[in-house]
């Protein structure tokens, strides 16, 4: 049963994502304008209902509603809730993006997916390395786009030194949409000197975090299952013939 | 004999692909159409030749029909003898759809590829974090593009969400076409964000996918499964001869 | 005190940034001219006191005015005198120029990130073998260039050399622009080739640094240098209490 | 003295490799055709010269002259000879070929980087396996460039298979040029498929690349330097106590 309702409650999820990106699409939102208000109003009551039995059901139902899920779980109700009440009043571009709000309603797939959390450690011990290295990126875009900016002028686009930082963070993460690109012989060693720099640092993040990940890995051997019979701790080298937490001796398996 | 079929056959796959690809040219099936319905032909007839003497040559030609190779087998033959029989109908598209299933051939080297098994174990170890990940991703998408959307509204091209969030796919993965782009200050700073995202991200599933080949390497070899008779040491050098904690004569495979 | 002054400073110094970024934006520079002036002059002026003080603070002024942060300060105080000093004059690029020096204050941002040694110390230990591989890619930038420009001509861009090999930089980094583009079949064959090997190539440094990571983390840890009074076992965990070899109590550092 | 003849070599080849690139710009080369002409004549004596001097220096001239280098430093020299017998005749093109070999003078500079054995010998390890890599990479290429094909038509410029190969070759790689870019949602959403998948698997030669280069640093450990003193092997297993080769006592350090 419990079950049942699991696979139910991802199936809307994933159906109601659906629907507010078709409903952003102004032809099928025209031509099916009631299908897509039925339906939304169909999983806008399931939600609510699901809410609502949540609280309920939950023993500490305050620490539930200002938890992550929580919210989750009221911002993918109350838009349109909100659009109804304020629908008469001009407001158009905050209805908009309070219906848009629903589509954070994605996050409540977070739930299924429970080897993220193993994703996220590993992403975390390196968090700081990383963000010192983007932080790296970012002024070393705004000294290059300075530079670009002196040198090719507004010719190939680079108007001023915002846009030109623009450019430089498209280039060195190598997205290079090619809206802006340098004209000039001088812009373009320059522009190769920044695309071949970015070649050579995009290794730098890569490398933590795989060495991290390699660390993590190599750290508690899975055919090292032998637990310390006196302590119980579980990490061990797998040529320890004593506990290093309690001296024990070990049983080898 | 056999090297020699082998040879033979792998020169006539790699001739039928091209053949597949060359024909959907416009000019040159214009020029060449009978050299090409000629080589088709032939090439057909080959195919079926073969499959059928593998179905003659195996003992239990059932497992080997419903297998995988069986299946490209079939796959390589088929479309042009059905192409035939449906011809004089108007069914355009089937026909088209049919014959160009003709480059499943391209399945057929895989045969010939014994390292890729490795590969391919390397990856399936990996797969269920590299899902997550990518599943990760795709969330973000959906957020960053409907934002996007909201932001920058039908001027840069975000007419609707479902092309906001392929734009988001497509800048995240550095791919960056550019026949969408931001053009507002506000969408610029927040596709700068995106992308200097995306080249910080890039690195989970390499570091994944790089941990677990270093793990795979470090690893006893499978081929070093010797085990010293003395002391029972179990970790040698792939060309040790004598144990390096006893001393004793290794037993060389 | 001490502290309330650096976040000062590093509020200072961000606003100084945004504010050389936006007056290079025309619209906003005509509108807000004497905001920009006098905001400039207050942050120039605070620039100043606050190398005047470091001067007289330190015991070694003379290390410190040669120092990388000396010259840094230096270079965030002075091209707005020197503008003025020069602003009667036409030689307009140069003041300009000159202005845009500022954009240097940026660097004063990286006395507050401490991290970012540790990843300049792996990126120095494998400098030597990147600079060989960035080397190999303009080598190899160099020759595909010139073929491409053999093959292509003028048709697709490729009008010389240079811009040739400035395309090849631009596919072989996996930016793309697009603003030149292989148009004819053999071209674009060649520029498949030229981003399939710049694929397997992106390998190349990760695999460096990611390496060098690795070897810097399994190194026994700087802390742990503990070795066993008893056995003389040296490997061990970090929070080992008892060696995991004869089970001798550790002692602790 | 012979330190002095390697700068003033490597500082003429890298003149002669500018030379090149710049006579294959139309203004310069109609502007400084003498200049050039000049230039490229002594550069081609100074080569001539180096060349003769090397096969009389060398004690096996045959060996010399058939190998790498002494076909590169071939290269460097006769293609001026041969435009020159040629430059009356109308086989411009081939003339042209001809005078951009001079191009692969730019190998002659590999003379004088030692480190690149290193990384080729990593790279050369890894080989079999990345070119698998690369070939899996080209049959999914060809698969979804047919699908594309036969979803986007000829609206989106996917005219044909080839250039559907050659446009999911440049969406794999995250080139993406644009030139030619899906237009039907279905065909956006297979690209984002490909997208996604492509940004998956460039995991793979990298971790291929990371984990043999870890291996290669893992093997001989820095601190282990210990020498067998019977049979001089010199890879040893941290904590070996006899050599794995002779069975001898090692001398722990």
């Amino acid at each position: 049963m419990g079950k049942f309702f699991d696979v139910a409650l991802l199936f809307i999820i994933v159906l109601s994502i659906i629907l507010v990106m078709l409903e952003s699409v102004a032809d099928l939102n025209a031509k099916y304008f009631w299908e897509f208000y039925i339906a939304e109003w169909l999983i806008t009551f399931f939600f609510t209902v699901e809410y609502i039995l949540r609280i309920i059901a939950i023993n500490k139902p305050k620490k539930y509603i200002f938890s992550f899920y929580g919210i989750v779980d009221l911002l993918s109700t109350i838009p349109t809730y909100i659009a109804v009440i304020f629908g008469g009043h001009n407001l158009l571009f905050a209805i908009r993006a309070l219906r848009l709000l629903r589509v954070f309603r994605v996050l409540k797939i977070t739930r299924y997916v429970g080897e993220s959390n193993r994703l996220l450690v590993a992403l975390r011990n390196s968090r700081a390395k990383i963000i010192v290295f983007l932080f790296t990126v970012f002024i070393i875009c705004i000294i290059m786009g300075t530079l670009m900016h002196l040198v090719e002028g507004e010719a190939g686009g680079f108007n001023n030194i915002p846009i030109s930082v623009y450019w430089c963070i498209v280039t060195l993460t190598t997205v290079g949409y090619g809206d802006i690109a340098p004209i000039t012989p001088l812009g373009q060693a320059i522009a190769s000197f920044i695309m071949i720099t970015g070649y050579g640092i995009i290794a730098v993040p890569t490398g933590i975090v795989s060495a991290e990940y390699t660390r993590y890995f190599n750290r508690p051997a899975p055919t090292n299952t032998q637990v310390c019979p006196n302590c119980n701790e579980s990490r061990h080298l797998d040529d320890a013939e004593f506990c290093h937490n309690c001296g024990n001796k070990m049983n080898l398996d």
